[in-house]
């Protein structure tokens, strides 16, 4: 996983897949919360396997998934026993017109169209721009008082990872951002619930206006004049 | 297969599902293209699975598949092995709001504002609707010398199969009607292939505008005077 979105981690899939080739393992990478906005390099990487979603960071409505195997994966291809997903199917639908399910029009068009954007911005100013966001948040949460979970150099710049402090009801800053601002942020998974909140930074809600807002709603949020509820007892 | 698109032919679920009921059988229906478009009761005829589409008589966006089991499918229901259609954990994602998909939020709202309209227009009189093109669309063929491949009583409302009459290049008489018209129809399939046309009356296009329309589309097609290519020598 390229993107740990439950930890805020940037996994170095550049350091770790080649290891794998070296020694003979494929490779299969989920990149859903990275791909648009953090570099990947499939080929260059030495990656078999990766798929993706198209709402994150490309921007385009959910629904569709876009998936790439390497020749060493197709290789050792096996038979499938899902008629959804048989690539040998697949290959055929969208290679040879041999029918096999019937597409969503909309979402094919409407993927289209973001693709198109992220080339008009092109792809390395769109990781530009989601890195120069996340440090443009990471630097307003300082001042705040507000920490990141991962440490520096292992933080995403599309899904942030921000340490709860003390002795606040995370779950009631959520409510407010989301009912006086509309922003919704997650709150942490499993061992970290209660401990962080989840920020994320994607597509084109990577933007120094949402930052800024995010900034002064929580600062709102926090402020021990207003924050009545917020501040536990 | 209520509408078996291939000849045009709609299946008596009514009469069938019930005698599998007898024997102690399950039941599984395709109604991808009469959903909304001819009679379906899947409880009042004792089916116990059926399934359809949204894009044909819904008049949605391609994309979606309805779904519907009775108590006698699913108190037989056996451990899926396909995780994307596990419909325990579908169910708990519908019903439970447990994570199992991203769905496209696009599609479902799409979904819900065709499934409005259907309840504006009113589900029978959907069904009267497209009847009525489609006897509309068969007394203009026959004015035309053009008769249907199922016989009266068996023929479905929403795919019309129109035999070709001997001696006209039936394709290049598809090939006018898109060029010429902006109106697709099928061809045959099988040992169909040559000798029908496949003619969809589905959803918004079953409406009196497209049946005329077809009908002098394929008038100036078939006329001698001008159809040239069309007749073969």
């Amino acid at each position: 996983m390229q993107a740990e979105t439950s930890t805020g981690v940037l996994n170095p899939i550049d350091a770790l897949a080649p290891i794998a080739r070296e020694h003979g393992a494929l490779t299969i990478v989920d990149a859903v919360s990275s791909f648009g906005g953090q570099p990947l390099d499939v080929g260059g990487w030495a990656i078999d396997a990766c798929y993706s979603c198209t709402q994150k960071c490309l921007g385009a409505p959910s629904g569709l998934s876009p998936v790439v195997f390497s020749s060493r994966a197709l290789e050792r291809r096996v038979k499938c026993r899902s008629f959804y997903f048989d690539l040998q199917l697949l290959d055929d639908f969208w290679l040879k017109r041999k029918y096999h399910h019937t597409m969503s029009s909309t979402l094919v068009y409407a993927l289209y169209e973001a693709l198109a954007i992220v080339e008009e911005e092109g792809l390395e100013s769109r990781w530009a721009r989601h890195e120069r966001n996340h440090h443009a948040l990471v630097t307003g949460l300082a001042e705040l008082g507000l920490s990141m979970l991962p440490p520096h150099g292992e933080r995403l710049w599309t899904l942030n990872a921000v340490r709860v402090p003390d002795g606040i009801d995370e779950a009631a800053v959520r409510r407010h951002l989301l009912d006086e601002y509309n922003i919704e942020i997650g709150a942490g998974l499993g061992p970290l619930t209660g401990k962080i909140w989840r920020v994320g930074l994607m597509g084109a809600s990577s933007s120094p206006r949402l930052v800024l807002l995010l900034l002064e709603a929580l600062k709102s949020a926090l402020s021990p004049a207003r924050a009545g509820p917020y501040v536990r007892a």
